[in-house]
C-alpha cells in the first residue's frame, strides 16, 4: 500500500462521542476518488440523557446517514464492554445490515448477552491481539489496554491514506489487577511506523499527574472490611468487573458470603463468572433472599445503584423497600465510584438516606482511595501522544470543555494548535495526501428511547415533559350537547399545579371565564378546535396572572 | 547467538555506584567456560567524599582488580556527561590500557575537555543511536533517554547469555527542553526481544508519582526575572546544561547580559556553546569584570556553588570576596537545585549570608518549581520496569536504602523479591543458562584523591584528619644535649585544642609531667623512640583527664 496514495481519501465521522462523553460511535470511510468504498464502524454505544431530557431512558446514535450505505459497512469493531460503547447495538445492528462484529473476550460476552435479551442473531468474532484484520482496503489491529473493565482495547485503523490510532477510553495502569499492563510495545511500534492521527480519550485531561492504578482500591476494601462488624455493602458501576472482583477477593479473605443485587449487577457478574473473570467459591455465593438468615458479619453485598438511581437496588434498600435486606447499625456502605456530573444530588440524597438507617457510609469525599478513575489523567494522555507521535490529534470521549483542555495540553507539549482538531457531533475530518482537513458535516440528531419505543419522541414531547416537571398540568373538559351547548359546568382536573385546597376557587373562576367566552359565541360551540384553542389561551393567561405558572393545559370538548 | 549458550557466562561487577550514589563504574565480563574473554566497562565516574572524609577532594573507583585483565577490556561505554559517570577517566584511562571509548555528542565533548586538561591522548567515538556495536562477543546499543543533562543514554548489553538493560540515571521527561523525548520505541522493543536483567537508576524511588519535566523550570525563571529589579543570579550544577539554557533564554527575553562565574560553570558553558547547545547572542555575553560597569537590571549571572562549597564563586560573593560582583538590595539569587544530603548546613549558611547582603534568595523550600530532579520518581521506575519486563532487577545509582525501597516498589508490582538483587560494591552477579546467581565478591576500596596526589592517603591519614578536626593537635618538643639531658623546659605548640589562655597552665603541668618521667630515667633520654612514646602516652592521659579530649599528640626530641 502506498502511504500517500492520491486516489484514496479517508473520512472520519463521529456519530457521537465527541460532544457528550457517551454514545460513542465513529465511522471510518474510505473513498477511492469520490466513490465510497469501505466503511468500518468503531463502537455503537448508548448515551445517557441529561436531567433536562425528561422521561428518556437512553439515547442512541442517529444512524440515518448510513441508511443508504449499509452495503459498504465491512465491520463493527468494539473497543470494550461499557454500555456507552456497545449499548446501542441491539437497536441498530439489523438496520446496519448485520455486519460482522469484532470484540475482545469479555466484550464479546457482554454483547452476546445483550442480544440474547433481544433474541437476535449476530456475527461476532473474538479478536486476537497483534493481528491485522482486513476489511476491504482498511486494516484494523487491536491493542491491549487498561481501563475500568477488563479486555479494553485500542484499535489501529490502517488505510492507503495512512494509519489512525483509535485511542478510546483508557488509562495506563501499570499494576492492573487480574490482567497484564498495556501492550506498550505495540503502542510505540505503531508510533514508530507512523501515525497520521491520534484519536484520544480526553475525559481526564483536567486532572494532573497519572491516574491511580485500579489495584489501590483492593487494599481499601480489605481495610474497610476488617473494620466492619455488620453487613458490608459495596456499590459501583456494574460493568467494573475488576473493581467487583477486588471486593469479592476481600470477601473471600474475610469469609463473607457474596450477594449480587440489582439486575445489571447480577447479569454482569454472571457473565464474568462464566469467563472465569470472577471466581467465587460456591460456599461463599448467596442470594438476596438468604440475607436475613445469615449473620451480618458474614455478608458482602455488591449492589447496583452507585449513581443514586431511583429504581436501583441500593435506593430501594435505603427506602426500606427491600423485604430481605435491611440496613442495621454496624453496616457499612462503600461507594466505590464518583457521582457522574449531574448526579450529585441523587447520590448525596442516597448517602443521607443510608446514613439515616444507621449505616456507616464511606464515599470518595471522605476516603480518597475508594475509586480510581478508568480514564487517564494528563500524564497518561501525554504518554500516549509521545508513544504514537501523530501528525494530527482528535480528542474524543469528552465534552467540548475537555476537547479544549486536551488541545491546550498538547500545545503545551509543543504540538501546533491547528493539528489538534476539535469536533462537534457529525463534523468530519478528511485525510488525504498526508494531510487532514475538515470535511462537510453529517446531519445527526439525538434518538431518544423510552419505555414505549425508539425514536418516536421529538422535541415537542421533551418540551412538554419539561413543562410538566416544573409547572404541572391542568385538564379542562367541556361536555356539550348536539346543539353545541354546555350540559354541565366545565370540569377541571390537575396534577402538580397548585395545592388542592386552593384549586376549587381557581377552577370556579376558570369555569366562569369559559362561560363568558361561550356567551360571546351565543352560548354555542360551533368550531370545536377553535374553541379548544381559545379556552386554552384564556386559561393559560388566567392561571399565569393568578399563579405565575404556565401549566400544560389540555382542553377537551366532548359532544354527547 | 544462542540465548541459553551453556558455554558462556556473563558476570556483572559494580566497582562503584551501588552503595553510594556516585563513583559509577560497572564491568560486564563475558566468560567462555571459565576463561574470561571480553570485558566491557560502563562509566568511570568520581565519587564525592563524605563529610567524614577530611581533606579529600574526590574519590575514584578502585581498578586494581582489572590490573591483570586490561588485555580483555574491549571498550568503555559512557552513559552521560556527569562527573560521577566520567570524572575518573583521566585518572584511570591509561591504566586500563587506553581502550576505545564510546559516548554521545555532549558527553564526548565533556570527556575531551577533561583529557585536554591532563594532556592525554584518547580514543573516543561519538555513538550513533539505534545501532549495535560489537565488542568481542558482547554487543552494545545506546538508547536516547532524558535526564538533567542532554545526550543521556541507556545501554543495552547483549551477550550470548542474554541481554541486560543498563538503565542508569534517567527520568521520563515528556517535554524535555531542547531535545526529543526518550526513545520509547527502542526501550519497549528491547523488552519485547527479552531482557534478562534491568539495571535501574533507583535514586528517586522514595518519591511518589512521576518526576516533573525539566521544562517547568523555564517558566519559573521567566516569572522570577520579570519581578527582579536588580541583578539576577542563578546557581545550579554546572553540568545541568538544559537548566542553564533555560535561564539564558529567559535572560535573552529580558535583554539581560549573561555572565558565567566559577571555573566549572565557565568550562561547561563553553563546551555547550561550541556544540550549539547554548546559543547566546554576542551582544548579551559579558564577563565578570564587566559586572560593576553594567546596570544591575541588565545582568544575569549564572554562578557555580549551588551546594554551598566554601571555595565556590557564589560563596565568595556572599563573603564579599569578589571585587567585581557585590550583592546589593534588589538583587535576586535563585537556587535551582536541592542540597545534596549532607550539604544542607553549607547551603543554608550560604542562603543566610546572601540574604544578609540584601539579596532576595529563592530556593526550593519556598518555591516548588525551581528545580526538577534529573532522576525518575516511583512511576518513572515502574514504567521502565513494564517497558523492559525483565527477569531480574539490579538497582543502581542509589544508597542501600534506595536499593531496599526499589525492591519494595518492584515487589508491590508483583515481581518476586528474589529476582531483585541488591548489591554491595564489588558484589557480583553471574548470568548463566537463563538464570542469575550471586558470584564471588571483588575486593575494592575507596581510592582518595586530594591536592597532593591519588591513592596515597590511607585510613590512618583519614583518622588523623578526623582527630584533628574534632580534638585538635598538640606538638611537644624536647631538646636534649649529647648526654641526653633536657636543655630547656619542654616546649608546647597547639592548634584547635583549648583556648590559648588556658593553655599555659595546662602545658606547664605537662612539662612537669615530662620532667617527672625523665627523673625516673635518671634525667636522661637514652631510648629516643621509647621516650617519645612514653611522653606521648603520658600527655594523652593527662590531657584527657584534664580536658576530656584526645588531641593528636606529636612528640619530637631534638638532639643538639
Amino acid at each position: 500500500m502506498n502511504f500517500f496514495n492520491n486516489t484514496y481519501k479517508l473520512r472520519f465521522v463521529p456519530l457521537g462521542g465527541v460532544v457528550g462523553v457517551t454514545k460513542n460511535m465513529y465511522l471510518y470511510e474510505l473513498y477511492k476518488g469520490e466513490t465510497l468504498q469501505d466503511i468500518v464502524i468503531v463502537d455503537c454505544g448508548m448515551g445517557f440523557p441529561d436531567a433536562k431530557e425528561f422521561g428518556i431512558d437512553l439515547i442512541i446514535p442517529d444512524i440515518s446517514y448510513l441508511a443508504d450505505k449499509t452495503d459498504k459497512i465491512r465491520a463493527i469493531l468494539l473497543t470494550h464492554g461499557h454500555e456507552d460503547h456497545i449499548g446501542a447495538l441491539p437497536f441498530h445492528y439489523q438496520k446496519l445490515g448485520s455486519p460482522p462484529m469484532y470484540a475482545s473476550k469479555l466484550t464479546k460476552m457482554f454483547v452476546s448477552n445483550k442480544f440474547k435479551e433481544f433474541g437476535a442473531k449476530i456475527n461476532l468474532t473474538e479478536i486476537e491481539y497483534r493481528k491485522w484484520y482486513a476489511f476491504g482496503d482498511i486494516q484494523a489491529r487491536f491493542i491491549h489496554l487498561t481501563h475500568s473493565i477488563p479486555d479494553t482495547t485500542h484499535i489501529l485503523i490502517k488505510s492507503p491514506v495512512g494509519t489512525l490510532y483509535h485511542g478510546s477510553d483508557f488509562k495506563f495502569d501499570l499494576t492492573p489487577p487480574y490482567t497484564t499492563p498495556p501492550d506498550f510495545y505495540e503502542i510505540t511500534r505503531a508510533g514508530e511506523e507512523g501515525i497520521m492521527c491520534l484519536l484520544s480519550d480526553s475525559l481526564g485531561c483536567e486532572r494532573e499527574g497519572l491516574t491511580l492504578s485500579e489495584s489501590i482500591v483492593g487494599q481499601t476494601f480489605e481495610d474497610e472490611m476488617r473494620k466492619t462488624r455488620g453487613k458490608f455493602f459495596m456499590t459501583t458501576f456494574s460493568s467494573n468487573i475488576s473493581r467487583i472482583r477486588q471486593c469479592v477477593d476481600a470477601a473471600i479473605k474475610f469469609n463473607r458470603k457474596v450477594v449480587f443485587m440489582g439486575r445489571s449487577m447480577r447479569q454482569n457478574s454472571e457473565a464474568a463468572k462464566n469467563l472465569q473473570y470472577l471466581p467465587i467459591p460456591r460456599s461463599l455465593q448467596a442470594k438476596e433472599h438468604d440475607v436475613a438468615k445469615l449473620p451480618p458479619n458474614k455478608l458482602c453485598l455488591i449492589v447496583a445503584g452507585s449513581q443514586g438511581q431511583f429504581d436501583s437496588a441500593l435506593s430501594k434498600i435505603a427506602r426500606k423497600q427491600n423485604k430481605y435486606v435491611k440496613i442495621t447499625a454496624g453496616d457499612k456502605v462503600i461507594f466505590s465510584s464518583d457521582p457522574i456530573p449531574g448526579n450529585e444530588q441523587e447520590v448525596y440524597a442516597l448517602i443521607e438516606n443510608l446514613s439515616l438507617q444507621g449505616a456507616d457510609v464511606v464515599y470518595s469525599d471522605i476516603q480518597e482511595q475508594l475509586h480510581a478513575s478508568g480514564h487517564g489523567n494528563q500524564e497518561d494522555m501525554k504518554f500516549l501522544a509521545r508513544f504514537t507521535n501523530p501528525k494530527y490529534f482528535i480528542p474524543i470521549g469528552g465534552t467540548i470543555r475537555h476537547q479544549r483542555q486536551y488541545q491546550r495540553l498538547m500545545t503545551d507539549m509543543g504540538y501546533k494548535e491547528q493539528t489538534i482538531l476539535t469536533l462537534m457531533e457529525g463534523d468530519t475530518v478528511v485525510f488525504e495526501k498526508g494531510t487532514a482537513r475538515r470535511g462537510g458535516a453529517v446531519e445527526t440528531k439525538n434518538v431518544y428511547v423510552d419505555a414505549y419505543g425508539i425514536g418516536d419522541i421529538g422535541n415537542v414531547v421533551l418540551r412538554d415533559r419539561q413543562t410538566l416537571s416544573s409547572d404541572g398540568m391542568v385538564v379542562c373538559v367541556l361536555v356539550i350537547d348536539t346543539y353545541g351547548q354546555l350540559t354541565t359546568t366545565p370540569r377541571f382536573f390537575s396534577r402538580g399545579f397548585v395545592f388542592e385546597k386552593k384549586e376549587d376557587q381557581l377552577f370556579d373562576e376558570g369555569a366562569r371565564l369559559i362561560e363568558k367566552r361561550l356567551k360571546g359565541a351565543q352560548g354555542r360551540v360551533t368550531d370545536v378546535n377553535g374553541m379548544k384553542k381559545s379556552v386554552g389561551t384564556d386559561l393559560e393567561d388566567f392561571f399565569y396572572k393568578q399563579r405565575g405558572r404556565k401549566p400544560l393545559i389540555l382542553v377537551d370538548i366532548i359532544e354527547i
